[in-house]
């Protein structure tokens, strides 16, 4: 157990007025207790409780054997691993739930009239995992360390008659060799007018002269995720596509810039925003300019409009802004970033200014 | 839309009492709207509703278009997509949700009193999709012919110094190779008492004399999942190693006989498992037989001691029994089966009998 961790969070539900909560998402029980399990269909949950008693629900067929610091509560598979979590339960009082919490397992506490309400917690989890601590910056740091290096690999990628499909194709081994464990998401790449379409799945587009080449790769290292983008161009940067880039750029290093403890995101999202929509280009930014990311690679909290979180020490999040020119151009650049106690480190290391890759061999 | 697969989901929903339900199993929406989206942190459901009125809800993010039989019900990031599915519900009627519906959405249609009570309805969609129709057969055959494919592949991988690491991390290559589109799951390699672990991830482990070499592994081809596990020897098999293995392999070719319509899975379940105690293995034998497997690769349904199901023409699940020795050896022989009008047949053709892989090159 890291009773450090343990202790943030309870002190979080107490200032939420949570006695009581059940945590089922793996990340977040793996972050306190240490054990990692992809239960699938099965029950896995962490029951914490104000007044110190905290239990795992465990089925038989998970790996752990124990975790300091809790008991675990084990049951069969045939039995149901949502009465033994009942049996914890102070019922006369409500119970925080996690966002993710599976309505099977949900509607069967109601069933069982386990708690005098349900309160949905995960921000109690969440804002304390939003923070990351002195060992997981380090761990961020490495993995985007790891997808710096693979970014220089991919761009020899670039060549004429490749496809999208085909660079793909070679981007886990890059990532493995380098020490990277997996892909952190699948690997977004398009070509010209692909790039411009934010759900474009790689496919059999042979890359053209003039085309953009956007790639948004991330892995996992050393448990924790990388996550950035880069947009190449191949044999030429038309004027307008050099417009389009030099605005993201600038937006995004504005953005980068105006981060420091204090400063609502929400302020940083419109940095980015009102220099790309002074340069014409505002309905073509068409997503938040960031999101927080750790264990997985989309975390609660994020860089919007819409944003209520200010900038505070330890947060991790993309900034990560793009134009998006229907069929014709895409380009977004992206980096992570820590806030630190007086400003900000940029995770990501590789050159942002704009490449042209030679079109000839 | 596919009407047929929606009128038996309707079908289904009316023999249970259920009016109205929603569904946001993305490989459910998949399945009846031809669409798959995966929305991430964001709401993506369908509404179905016996009086014929059924609606998408889907954010301006999602890459659909439109969909033929259905209206879509747009929102925006910022908006309340559970918001607008409560225009569609019938409030004063119970609502079915998925089993898999998260806390977030569904505490939230509580709270905007969406329906008077929800109920666990996942069934009305699972029992369907358990049904593959003749265009999913397909599929699913020729996923497994993948799957077959590269076992023979695999095969060739044992050699003395390999670890099981350098093994997995040649197998996407291969699939991709022989048309598969990525893994189904994570692929299991295991070495002698590595195998015996039903939560062994392949590790650095390098290859022994007189080891058990277990893989169970699986592709996605043509939307559709195949999963398959055999078990070699390198150099030599043991006398004991032989006896669990051909009392494995008589329990799985005993289970496939059993298969024909009419038949209770747990039935076919007792049949593997009575070869196994008979042989004085029972202990070892620590799963269920099988798991049901279309799109995704454990969908509801499983061939086991608990399982209510009987074999029905159009079912297509795994017949996977093992004996898992601690520390010393793991046998498991793994075959995906589909229920004819009569009988059965067995979609993997990769031989079962023993085989043993020469320890020197």
């Amino acid at each position: 157990m890291n009773s450090e961790r343990l202790c943030r969070v309870l002190d979080t539900m107490k200032k939420d007025g949570i006695e009581q909560m059940v945590i089922t998402n793996p990340h977040s029980i793996h972050y306190l207790a240490g054990h990692y399990e992809e239960p699938y269909e099965r029950f896995w949950a962490f029951y914490l409780n104000q007044d110190g008693r905290h239990s795992l629900i465990a089925n038989r067929l998970f790996t752990l054997d124990e975790v300091t610091g809790t008991e675990i509560l084990w049951y069969e598979d045939g039995e149901d691993g949502v009465e033994v979590l009942n049996t914890c339960i102070a019922h006369q009082k409500p119970l925080g739930v996690d966002d993710g919490m599976t309505a099977k397992f949900l509607l069967r506490l109601m069933e069982l009239n386990a708690a005098a309400g349900y309160k949905l917690s995960s921000c109690c989890m969440d804002s304390v995992r939003a923070h990351k601590d002195k060992d997981e910056q380090d761990r961020m740091r490495r993995a985007s360390a790891v997808n710096d290096a693979a970014m220089a690999e991919f761009k020899k990628l670039i060549h004429p008659g490749v496809s999208e499909k085909e660079i793909v194709d070679q981007m886990l081994a890059i990532y493995k060799k380098l020490g990277g464990e997996k892909f952190s998401f699948s690997p977004s790449v398009g070509f010209g007018g692909n790039a411009a379409n934010g759900h474009h799945e790689p496919d059999d587009t042979v890359l053209k002269y003039g085309d953009c080449v956007l790639f948004d790769v991330g892995c996992v290292a050393d448990g924790y995720c990388s996550d950035m983008t880069r947009t190449f161009f191949f044999g030429e940067a038309k004027e307008e596509h050099r417009q389009v880039y030099e605005t993201v750029l600038k937006a995004q290093k504005a953005a980068e810039a105006a981060i420091r403890p204090g400063v609502p995101l929400k302020e940083i999202d419109q940095v980015a925003r009102d220099i790309i929509a002074k340069a014409g280009y505002g309905k073509y930014f068409t997503h938040r300019l960031g999101h927080f990311i750790g264990r997985e690679v989309h975390e609660k909290g994020e860089v919007s409009s819409a944003s209520p979180l200010v900038a505070e020490p330890g947060m991790i999040f993309s900034i990560e802004p793009g134009i998006y020119i229907p069929n014709e151009v895409g380009v977004r650049i992206e980096d992570l970033v820590l806030v630190t106690e007086d400003g900000v480190e940029i995770l990501n290391h590789y050159p942002k200014e704009l490449q042209i890759v030679a079109s000839e061999l």
